[in-house]
């Protein structure tokens, strides 16, 4: 097991930041399905009021082959095009290929 | 059980961002001690090279408590004391008065 953390950072606009929440209030059963299978647990997302994100996941493997596992399922195809436009992302391109990847300098179990 | 993320901001200077790392590998024994008896588990601290800092904690109860505990630990007041310089905060006081709570908006068991 690895623990990751991560930033992304979605629009500071209230209307993007509410339907952002809502759609993260009823992901699809097949995406939590995919996650799962492809090692993602105990899988937390926060966000700061202007829309800054940081996720907590402990994947099963590593991270890149947790990302890369679900870079080929159909239900994160169709997700990270819903998400796409709802974050900042300089160079273009899908949610899940934007992660920034931060450094753990302190755990405690 | 209640999970947690929160926010700290240590200075953007290497020697500073060095040395705070430095600090977190060597924790003294009755620090964590002190952290485990007052419900703080599964914690994880991560930073952004700028020095952002996020944190992960599982909370036996609720945060609150947990803070409220530490803050009377004297292997806390000296640790507060010992990382105070090495962070911004704007209205000063001890680092751990000023973790700022952020939202969960997902979770996946």
């Amino acid at each position: 097991m690895q623990r990751v953390g991560f930033l992304l950072k979605v629009k500071d606009d209230p209307e993007t930041i509410a339907r952002y929440k809502e759609h993260h209030r009823q992901v699809s059963p097949d995406m939590l399905d995919a996650l799962h299978r492809h090692g993602w647990h105990n899988y937390s997302l926060f966000m700061r009021p202007d829309g800054l994100m940081f996720g907590y996941v402990e994947v099963a493997d590593s991270f890149q082959a947790s990302l890369d596992g679900m870079s080929h399922e159909d239900a994160n195809s169709r997700w990270q095009a819903m998400m796409e436009p709802f974050f900042e992302s300089p160079d273009g391109g899908r949610p899940d290929e934007n992660m920034v990847e931060i450094e753990e300098v302190f755990h405690l179990d």
